[in-house]
């Protein structure tokens, strides 16, 4: 087993070193093969954007006009009960991610266990490890393949998907229940697989499908229409409720509803409303409720609803080193997805870091002499005690540590520290940090007394986790980057506080090497996703004492600083890799010299008011443009409206065509239903069958274009642009001279692609990648 | 003395009831004498809007392209560098407010000790008494002549108008150095003189005015120009700061940084972005770190940062209402705004409510007989003792409760129990809620151990003050609305503890009332200014305690939709009743039959790009019409750009003439520098002094003039102008035709006159008040 895992650290190494020839690639967001840049100097064209402006054509009007005012309020009153599901559901699938880690560490653990013990007396320790070892990777195996051959786009944390869907990017299959299914799943593998992972940032994600499959009342997947809800079916309003999502997801992560708010108007909403706010704070607020509900019946204390999220810190009585992990991670990121992007591969690499952590743990426990004796305050009532005597188990050992983590995590164990390689009564602190789930490692070092660790063994933990945390992230695994941030500045942290109170003996308030482990924690996570208000109230709620919030955001502000003037965080550096159009904040600051004539794209093509079908056809077949919008004109050129390719597809499908409405007096008129019917899943224009006599006849696009698109004029600057564009969540913006004729258009990769860098203003290249 | 009093009410009263003859009235906010409308359905002319758009003229762009990528480095840190002197600055003015009062009550204390002293074995207290009460009257004075003479924006909290600033309505002399000196002096005086008001809206305005100070590098009051900051002087960059130092009072007020970005967030901005955000949130810790510093300071441990703010409840270690104070303030207002507009009256109606006040606390706790053990835990370092046989005082006691308020607060009383009427060794728990400053009460009523106060003494306790708060708020004085509310809400919450732990006797969980009283404070504050999310943070902030984040943010939510159902909340009360036009998150739902057409202004005034100045002179000088913007056409009517009268004025003062520019070949070119010198005071039209020759010239306006402003079609629905105008922060947007024809102007009153009312949609009169 050794060996066959050394096989394939050698052949991944192989792959990586060796295969230098071009080939066609992966995508791993998109899961299909395909030709990917390999620098963030490329904007992809494949991601189409979403539309928050509404289309307020005559049926639209028309449903509004018939509304009355208590439509609109049971209207209202619907989005209110939909952020309710929302947050009802979040917190459920968060307590059964929660639950079934549980079970499975249980049920390991009660296997391993009786195994243990038929083998202790004859010393036949290597055969439980070796089973331990096997239980662990079948969880990695099963989680990887999910992820890799059903839905590569459940890999990782998923935030780096959210954040491009809040900004007006449509990652295809990202809100689908397949995905939550496979990130659901696999979180659940890769945390009770012992990797370095957390399960906080698949929550968010988890939040933001739920969201969008609740708010539309209806599951495309599964071909159920609940007829419930239609009025949501269009991207503004779905857009909304995935935000309240992933704020639903934060708050049950972390138990932070406040901070869920904040995550996701900090990472996410660029539209952001006072009503929306609200919901999403429900939303959230309804999330924990549900969550310690549900967990409180679950450890038979119903009712007791004080447990404040699943990573309570629990209560304190009395940025350099992220900019570094987000470069390392960076630079591997483009080694896998030049090199790693076979499904196959992808699956034995995380095998390969399961092994390797496991490995490395059980080398720093096995030479690590940082004993320290069982206070009595530590009810141990199980711990595992493998005398140094039997030596002869090495080879196989490590693989065990893997499971020895969950062991440890298991209910039936609620004690801290494990005596590995020590005397009895006492235990090994080093194994301690490594052999918990990184949730009670993380509490550990915020909680021991000052004395419980070795300096020595911090900077070793500190280094390895380190590198370990950073290789795992970004494997085809689904896994969060919260949990292990927070364990590695937890620990620095703590070596910290150590090495000061080592110099200053004299001042007793900083005697709590604890505190600076709260502090370290914080500096890490900010230094490595570069959030600082969310992650403050995540962090304090998190925590539950609201006294340390000063010097948390103190140390998140200085680590998003120092750490900006390195790197990016490392969500942006995920985004910036897959050449996602990610729309940021503001226009590039030297970008005033360039006007909407030099950014636009043109010549547009235009559509008649009344147009010929085979004309319409012939512009939707073309693939060699596959444009979404098209301005509508009276000639000569004169704007009168917008349309866009999902109408026209809706309008071809049912041939609303000026002919046949003659013919058919009787004819049912479209209506707004039959579009969001379609939404968002409209057929391809390969799918709708036009006869030769249907292609000459004519269609009204009067009634179905937005009859007032926004338009600029050609002069204006960029930053002008680049706000309208992005306060109004725009899709299409025309470019019209000074007598209102089309001469251009502006969409997201126009905008996107000027950024600023080392030398002023860069023009990125655009790539049908 | 006393009858002074029954005179001035009967007066008042007189005023009230009988003049009811038409005459001009003062406008509370202005303070000019003017029409004023007598309800809340009209909408006043007089308010001018911000613009938070950018004017993207020619010498802006060349500005903006001359400038390096370190020029705008250096912008962006004398963007940090301001929040940073934000926050210092008004955690100094916090601290200064603090400060004064506890001196000037120590000082009160002092004299008046010494008074009691001498006069307690000779039966004489009366005239300690009297001596308490002209101290008293005299701050009340001293703050209500300042205010109501001399700066009457200064009245009240003043969150109503930083509300409408950041909403985009320009209200004068709200952000002025003196309104800033009235306000802070004001409040000190209000506080000390006893009545039922709290500071801390006046520090959120104070915040907000020494932002928009800072930020500007000048004064235009001391006529002093640091030539700093130049860039920033322009309502854009103005208003971002202003947010802040909103924010940095909020934080310093209640030691709230998060609760201070998101008050922010909630109540004003309505253009958000991520790094105003963060910049907002670095003021408000700025604000709270040095607020906290020089506070541990003054209290002799320098270095003691752990004290959360002014108000920091201390920790606990085990909406209906909130419509009526509303309602009540809401007749209340309009009866002040139509009778007690002189500002002698208003004056005298805040000695009024001062000497109620004192009459009806002493008459509560005179009549009251709970009388408590004291406690051992409560080492009271003094305590009055006026016993019963001394009944002859009363007709004078009244005027000396507010004294003994102040007496209580000052430090060297730590106590929180008085024992007045009381036997040695007991305390009257009427006098321990009446005879103490707000925030003392309230914490009392948050820390007391059950069974501490009667439920008699709590009931008219709340009922009292309930009145006393509701008639203070919109004196002319300097006021805070938010720790009265607190504590009525803590005294019906502890009520209802009480009541509730008598009825179920065997739940030991639910028997602390000071929970109780906690949640009743949130509720109560909640209905009254129906913010939630802010709020939570706030009160948890405050607190220390995250426990309580859960049912406070229900019990918020809960307020807030009970509260909406009856009355709107108490600042957009008083904003209503102001008629400013202030825009709402949302166009009125039911308003999608509405065009641009219908809703804009039209006729409109326009210029050609080459004007004549006798023209522009002559529109400027219309007072019938007093446009703030023009569009600039080329024959026939085409629209090229958009000029505003602030910079019509610079250049008619300049005298930038065509015919000028061609004989002085050396005349130096116009900046923006001028333009920025001459903001945000522009002269008025009648100052210029324009020659009959002068008027024969031509004005190339060219330059100067908007060449991009954002326009809409006429067939727009007013939600998505609506939309347009609220996200970009509009002033002015330009209705055009198919062809480029200026054929209407939309501005805010436009949009901001249709509202939802009972019956559908209704429009609001326009008047010129």
């Amino acid at each position: 087993r050794f060996f066959r895992h050394v096989h394939m650290k050698t052949k991944a190494l192989g792959d990586a070193l060796m295969l230098f020839f071009p080939r066609p690639l992966q995508d791993p967001i998109r899961g299909r093969p395909k030709e990917i840049p390999h620098n963030e100097k490329l904007l992809s064209l494949k991601y189409e954007s979403l539309d928050y402006d509404n289309i307020e054509n005559q049926l639209f009007l028309e449903e509004e006009r018939r509304m009355s005012p208590m439509g609109f309020r049971c209207l209202e009153i619907s989005r209110w009960v939909i952020c309710g599901l929302i947050g009802i559901l979040t917190g459920l699938i968060a307590c059964f991610i929660d639950i079934m880690v549980e079970k499975l560490a249980g049920y390991k653990y009660q296997v391993i266990k009786e195994n243990i013990e038929k083998f202790t007396e004859v010393g036949g320790l290597s055969i439980s490890l070796i089973l331990w070892a096997v239980l662990n990777c079948a969880f990695v195996l099963v989680g990887g393949i999910m992820v890799a051959f059903f839905e590569p786009i459940a890999a990782g944390s998923g935030i780096p998907q959210i954040k491009c869907y809040l900004n007006g990017v449509k990652i295809p299959r990202v809100v689908r229940l397949k995905t939550l299914v496979v990130k659901v799943i696999g979180v659940i593998c890769s945390v009770a697989g012992g990797l370095a992972v957390g399960k906080e940032g698949p929550m968010i994600h988890s939040g933001g499908v739920v969201a969008a499959g609740v708010s539309q009342g209806r599951s495309t997947s599964l071909k159920r229409d609940f007829k419930m809800f239609e009025y949501f079916r269009r991207d503004t309003e779905k857009r909304d409720f995935v935000s309240a999502g992933a704020a639903a997801g934060v708050s049950a992560a972390f138990g932070a509803p406040v901070g869920g708010v904040l995550f996701s108007l900090e990472e996410g909403a660029s539209f952001w409303n006072q009503m929306l706010t609200w919901r999403i704070f429900f939303a959230s607020m309804i999330s924990t409720f549900t969550l310690n509900f549900f967990l409180s019946i679950y450890h038979g204390k119903p009712g007791d609803l004080s447990n404040p999220g699943l990573i309570n810190f629990g209560r304190f009585e009395s940025g350099l080193l992220g900019a570094l992990f987000n470069s390392l991670n960076y630079w591997l990121t483009i080694f896998r997805i030049r090199y790693v992007h076979r499904p196959c591969l992808q699956v034995m690499e995380a095998l390969l870091v399961a092994a390797v952590t496991a490995a490395v743990s059980f080398t720093m426990i096995y030479f690590s002499n940082d004993c320290q004796p069982l206070g009595p305050e530590r009810n141990e009532e199980y711990s595992l005690q493998v005398h140094p005597h039997s030596k002869i188990v090495t080879s196989c050992l490590y693989l065990g540590t893997v499971g020895i983590r969950f062991l440890i995590k298991s209910d039936v164990i609620s004690s801290f520290s494990v005596s590995l390689f020590c005397a009895d009564g006492e235990y090994n602190s080093m194994a301690t940090a490594f052999f918990n789930t990184p949730e009670r490692s993380v509490r550990s070092l915020f909680h021991y007394q000052p004395g419980s660790y070795n300096p020595m063994t911090l900077g070793l933990f500190t280094l390895t986790y380190f590198f370990l945390a950073c290789w795992t992230y970004g494997l085809a695994v689904s896994a969060g980057v919260f949990i292990p941030s927070l364990l590695i500045g937890a620990a620095w942290g703590r070596l910290c506080g150590i090495l000061l109170a080592s110099f200053t003996p004299t001042s007793p308030i900083w005697a709590d090497p604890g505190k600076y482990a709260l502090i370290g924690a914080a500096a890490q996570l900010g230094g490595i996703v570069r959030m600082t208000l969310s992650l403050t109230v995540i962090m304090v709620e998190a925590t539950g004492n609201v006294t340390y919030g000063l010097p948390i955001m103190l140390v998140l502000m200085i680590a998003k600083i120092v750490g900006d003037y390195f790197q990016e965080g490392l969500y942006d550096i995920h985004i910036k890799l897959q050449s996602v159009p990610f729309l940021h904040w503001e226009a590039p600051a030297t970008s005033h010299w360039l006007t909407a004539r030099e950014v636009m794209s043109s010549p547009v093509t235009c559509f008649n008011r009344i147009e010929k079908v085979g004309t319409i056809v012939d512009v939707l077949s073309n693939t060699s443009t596959n444009h979404n919008g098209f301005p509508v004109v009276v000639q000569p050129a004169k704007l009168c409206g917008l349309i866009l390719r999902s109408q026209l597809i809706v309008l071809l499908k049912h041939k609303v065509f000026v002919e046949l409405a003659r013919s058919r007096l009787s004819q049912r008129k479209l209506q707004l239903k039959d579009f969001r019917d379609a939404y968002p899943r409209f057929p391809p224009i390969q799918s709708i069958h036009v006869s030769q006599d249907e292609r000459e006849c004519m269609m009204d696009l009067t009634e179905f274009m937005n009859p007032t698109p926004y338009t600029v004029p050609q002069d204006t600057s960029l930053p002008r642009v680049f706000k309208l564009f992005r306060a109004l969540g725009l899709r299409h913006l025309v470019v019209a001279d000074d007598v209102n004729r089309v001469i251009g258009l502006v969409t997201r990769k126009d905008l996107a692609r000027y950024h600023l860098g080392k030398h002023g203003l860069e023009e990125l290249q655009l790539a049908q990648t």
